[in-house]
């Protein structure tokens, strides 16, 4: 049995996967006559290809029993998605790199604080959303449009079997 | 001098200009296990003309001193503008149809729930971001690349005097 301790999300721990969405260290910019900065270009996003184009919505989730059993992963081939939380409320991410496929011992775990959003590159392996309260809500960035654009990997029996630890 | 009243923001009302991001009346998909709600595409994204490509930034902004005196309004003639709460604060929103430039005459104001984005279509005249509480930050998607993106309308000692009433 793995037992998956989440670490602390930092933009240079996540790079292999993606970006954090945040306003620490990132460029500011006054507009609007002062009263507004701009924090400028956060994310990669990329759904562009095959003539995808940008979507947005809304997610909103519950949390799963403890301790939260891992046994699904998914990426996106097509595109990027980005998750930003709407009430800065904490999350848990699972991730693992951009490999053919995905096993049990390949996924890092990250808690996210709550304002901090993240986006998964193209086909960047990641564990359906996971948060901590009730009715959490996400805006998401990501790709529609034509094409196979959603992988899965259920793990088996087989394999190790691993619990996301968050106490 | 005009004086302005909000109005209470509705996808309906809201039609002229854009669109309302909000979970209301919108088309629910269950996903990831029965976890999750998806609130599917929420807003017409259009960043991608003339090789524009999609930016996600972060607004924080300040309120502004009472009564509000509307001077200034800005369009983005290359694509279109969303504005999300990240802390579920409500804000004002002043904006005018695209038409070829705008008056004091022309403005409708809006108060957005805390729980309501507003994606401004390309053309759409709004006044930059008016915040009631400070730091209020906001999740931006918007248009990136090359070419003139910018109209600036700012209203001239002939013209009415506006302010937005808020209480």
């Amino acid at each position: 049995m793995i037992e998956l301790r989440p670490q602390v999300l930092t933009a240079d721990a996540f790079k292999p996967f993606g970006d954090v969405i945040e306003t620490e260290d990132a460029e500011r910019i006054p507009i609007n006559q002062g009263t507004t900065d701009r924090f400028h270009n956060l994310a990669k996003v990329d759904v562009t290809d095959h003539d995808g184009q940008p979507l947005i919505s809304i997610f909103r989730g519950q949390p799963r029993q403890q301790p939260i059993a891992l046994e699904l992963m998914e990426r996106h081939p097509l595109g990027s998605q980005a998750f930003i939380p709407m009430d800065k409320r904490d999350y848990l991410v699972v991730v693992a790199k951009p490999t053919e496929t995905v096993t049990p011992e390949d996924l890092v775990a990250f808690k996210a604080r709550g304002d901090q959003g993240v986006n998964y590159h193209r086909s960047v392996w990641h564990h359906p959303l996971l948060v901590l309260i009730p009715d959490s809500e996400f805006l998401i960035v990501d790709r529609g449009g034509e094409g196979h654009n959603l992988d899965e990997v259920w793990f088996t029996e087989d394999q190790e079997k691993v619990f996301l630890i968050t106490s």
